[in-house]
């Protein structure tokens, strides 16, 4: 496992007198594992976790079809291993947190992930022990990220952003969107990402859809194409939206994406340990406001393993309360986005970007583009490029 | 909603005297309001629900932040929809209950997708009404089909079929595994789908690795590819996947493909109204035995709204005892797959198909390509089909 992870979780089990931390989610499964189970997002009862004792021992637990990957990835941690078409996995994983001397534990389990059903059989199996709320923990732990998750999420910026950009050099009018999807998958994983998720392509007046994959539609003088990927590496995502005309831009385009401009260094400007996150979307949302452009509910995020962590430039929620404001910290990473999916003017626009918290400011980590002003297509298509690069 | 989905939901709560079903994962609300809630199966937080009542309420439970998309396509129905970053889900959704006169009422609940946390609070907030486990429920009427879901999985099997083979076509010696990939992307879109999971492609050596995407890997003569794809539409998903060669077979690979031929001619066969799927299995794996190939868990399973649903070609798991056989019915439909990862010489080698349990035996959904002999590549580039095609 990532022994500087599971010294977080050592240290939080010691604050919050916890004797076990044990992860169930996919993605906090990652988080102290190193890698994916691959089946385990896709399927639901392939449950797969990670133990993590109070006094540092470590095991995992698997479902049979994953037993070689996990062994491969993790060949000298006690693994047990449960059969999907014989076992309860929750009486084998009792078993094994009873051998380790956890019966009577309190035990940190992940109360929002794990289903009732499963919680309800693993309690009555260990009727000694009591379980808790690990997930708090582990979300606290995740906003700060180590050297290796900022180095592996620049990395993770840079392929998606890249990929956007060169793809919009590479089409122009007569073009179609899927010519761009075409074009950006194959970008995202020949620059390195092992896959990727929400591929956006919204062009002309479909650029007011926030959710939109590629269509037909053929590219024309003009558009304006708001086009957005995440790409993936061990269960880590980054996500960059990039918004390009044909062209030349339409009325009103310059004048709104200047003032998204203005909104990103903004935030940029803001962003830095102690700063309130409520207060820098506050001033994006009256920024917004001056071009009568619509509110939205939150201007980026904390991200990392899930598309969206605590803290919220916004709000960030809290059960049955009004949310609440968050100071940011040093090494937490936001993904921001200065965007307005229905300008009134026919066409949509978005700008999203990477942002690390550093120790007195921000560094943006999707920093291939330029996007102080609007990218016109075609760039590598007009200069001859386009038959190297294809 | 889905009507004819809700009369089956109402039939079974008046089998198994319940009052109230609900269904929480993505997969059963888009069963019920036959549509996928965006960003719900993304971040496991934002809450969608149906309600349907034994006596044929139905109402919909729903986030802010998806309030527009529910609303235009649910525009006649009650919508309770709470605020992600105020309230707590669970009192809104009690809420609800108690206005539907269910305060006392045996409700049904995804026991299997309903987080331990969540479950918890909802209870409290309802102490006079009984939660009781619908996932047994929900899952046995998925594994039927009704006419439209079987229409749409026959759409997206020839859209998943049709995208590989035609990929297949336009690939050569040369090319690469990134090439596959643009063309397969580009395809499945073009096809209709909405998105797709699960890209694979394994050529050459990489061919006995089960889960891979595509690398920079040039292809060359004598090469054995493995290419599958899933097509999606509404959340539900059929997958293809198909194996070629570059110019030509390398040793053995004639023979096992035969033999892979073989099986599936033999499970499509087999496959009927009352044929016990664990003698299907068996089968098989006699078959493979018989090379001298190592067997796998199961040759198919269930496929819908979820990857893998019940029954598996094989034995279908039953929590904390051994698998059980299953006989087929009519309007089941399985993805079955006749495959050896790691045949002995150097590649892999696997044919999945999609499979419609008719009246009287099987239709094979996934049709388009001819499997007979193993694909060679660049069919449609000899032809000089490939300028005109691409």
């Amino acid at each position: 496992m990532r022994s500087e992870i599971v010294a977080k979780q050592t240290k939080a089990m010691s604050e919050h007198g916890i004797d076990a931390i044990i992860c169930s989610s996919p993605e906090n499964f990652a988080y102290t594992a190193g890698f994916v189970v691959p089946s385990q997002p896709l399927i639901r009862h392939r449950h797969a976790m990670t133990i993590v004792t109070a006094d540092g021992r470590k095991e995992v637990f698997g479902v049979d079809m994953e037993a070689s990957t996990i062994r491969r990835k993790l060949p000298d941690l006690p693994t047990r291993i449960w059969a999907e078409f014989s076992d309860d996995p929750m009486r084998v994983l009792a078993d094994q947190l009873h051998t380790l001397g956890l019966g009577k534990a309190r035990i940190g389990i992940e109360m929002d992930y794990l289903p009732a059903g499963d919680f309800a059989r693993l309690a009555a199996a260990m009727p000694g022990a009591r379980f808790e709320h690990a997930e708090p923990i582990l979300a606290r732990l995740r906003q700060i990220k180590t050297a290796g998750e900022i180095d592996l999420l620049r990395r993770l910026s840079r392929i998606a952003d890249q990929a956007i950009t060169d793809t919009l050099a590479m089409v122009d009018e007569g073009d179609s969107e899927m010519d761009i999807a075409g074009h950006l998958t194959r970008n995202v994983y020949s620059l390195g990402a092992e896959h990727f998720k929400l591929l956006i392509v919204a062009t002309g007046e479909r650029s007011t859809l926030p959710n939109v994959g590629p269509s037909e539609r053929i590219l024309k003088r003009g558009d304006v194409c708001r086009v957005e990927i995440f790409s993936v590496i061990n269960g880590y995502q980054a996500g960059v939206c990039r918004t390009a005309v044909v062209g030349e831009a339409p009325p009103m385009a310059d004048e709104i994406w200047s003032h998204l401009v203005e909104c990103k260094y903004e935030i940029m400007e803001k962003v830095k340990p102690g700063a309130s996150c409520r207060a820098i979307y506050d001033a994006f949302i009256a920024k917004l406001a001056r071009l009568d452009l619509p509110p939205i509910s939150f201007v980026g995020h904390g991200i990392g393993l899930h598309l969206h962590e605590d803290p919220y430039l916004g709000l960030t929620p809290v059960l049955g309360q009004p949310g609440s404001d968050a100071p940011l910290e040093e090494n937490m990473v936001l993904g921001f986005e200065p965007l307005c999916y229905d300008t009134g003017y026919g066409f949509g626009m978005q700008n999203k970007d990477m942002l690390l918290v550093t120790a007195n400011g921000s560094e943006l980590l999707s920093d291939y583009a330029d996007t102080d002003r609007l990218i016109v297509t075609g760039a590598a298509k007009k200069s001859g490029k386009r038959q190297a690069v294809a």
